[in-house]
């Protein structure tokens, strides 16, 4: 969809966060462009300017999450789970045209439970309409691989499920250009699997007291 | 729960079809007793007599479904998922008292889309009431694994759901002596995730043309 000379610019909108931060630096330090978004476009930009200096850099913008999906061809949102509805309804025309990526597990971390269907990215899907194409990934990423060093690959597994497996090629790339397998899962109905996943994980930490419990595929040669 | 001396006696119901013989043949290999159930004794009897003949023992009974439970201390059941109910519901007075271990992922090959809340082994809970303790486990195991040589270990991770961690004791002993490990994931309403796992792992094996797609948890220390 993008040519190899132009890698597609990134937003990652709710990019303040947990795990925004840390993608959006990897997604940086391996060459594309990068942009935070926030609901207040000065956190967004202190964000950024943290992240320019640890790059050593001025390459990351911080703006509004509106602009900030506007300027980008994929857009990948890391809100908190709350938030989600309304970051959806709030971004419908700034999304237009665009690949979403929807990160949203709907699990709460002090009492972890596996989400109702619809999936939160079914759920983005029906309320942004066809001219939004919503691919779920990432909702399993540990915020504490996200603070490993920089340089070190990240080594949990991707399950990417989208509608159309055209979308995932880009989101793919996405993946694998920090060091993880992605997989696609099937449609946006599956991701309420992935995001059930969080809770499981969130389970095996707490019993068995750790802070990285991840999955990952075997069995599957992807040749 | 059960004596060092005495390793519990294992009857896998609905252990006529495609998961059951290969989990009956290695327990049994493991030093287990183990009974073959169905809904006709003559089958479950044909079932055992193969597996004797495979084992160079007699030691594998095949009984009715019923009697096979009331002659067990842990009950395995693995019929298909459209006879789930069913069972239960027929095997309520048979299991009083036992440890039911539920296998069942209630997911269409042709079609393989996440089931519905509740789990199959919540549902089994609730219908079966307080006398039986209902333990999940073994919904992603791939029949292909099965196949495999008896003296090559299984490399599969098991997902463990059940209300009461205590519970978990014996069945992790089930699955590890197949050379497995096992993973304490949470209460049986969280085993609906892991019932939608065996939906994702379908879908990938039809897209990258696998059999033998299966989880592994990564970044947990069980020590």
């Amino acid at each position: 969809m993008f040519s190899k000379n132009h890698l597609p610019i990134i937003a990652v909108l709710g990019g303040t966060g947990n795990e925004g931060p840390g993608l959006a630096l990897r997604w940086a330090y391996h060459g594309y462009q990068v942009i935070i978004g926030s609901r207040l476009k000065e956190k967004a930009q202190a964000t950024a300017t943290t992240l320019n200096e640890q790059l050593g850099t001025d390459s990351i913008l911080g703006l509004e999450n509106g602009a900030a999906a506007r300027k980008a061809d994929i857009c990948v949102l890391t809100v908190v789970h709350t938030a989600h509805k309304q970051a959806i309804d709030g971004l419908k025309d700034d999304l237009k045209g665009k690949i979403l990526v929807d990160a949203t597990a709907r699990v709460d971390f002090r009492d972890p439970k596996p989400p109702s269907p619809p999936s939160a990215a079914r759920l983005a899907q029906e309320r942004l309409g066809s001219d939004v194409r919503v691919v779920a990934a990432f909702q399993n990423v540990p915020a504490t691989a996200l603070r490993k060093s920089i340089d070190q690959p990240l080594e949990d597994d991707v399950l990417i499920c989208a509608d159309d497996p055209a979308d995932v090629e880009e989101v793919s790339k996405l993946v694998e250009c920090l060091g993880m397998n992605a997989y696609y899962a099937g449609n946006l109905d599956n991701a309420i699997v992935v995001e059930g996943l969080t809770s499981i994980l969130i389970s095996l930490n707490k019993y068995y007291k750790s802070r990285s419990g991840s999955i990952q595929i075997s069995g599957i040669s992807k040749d």
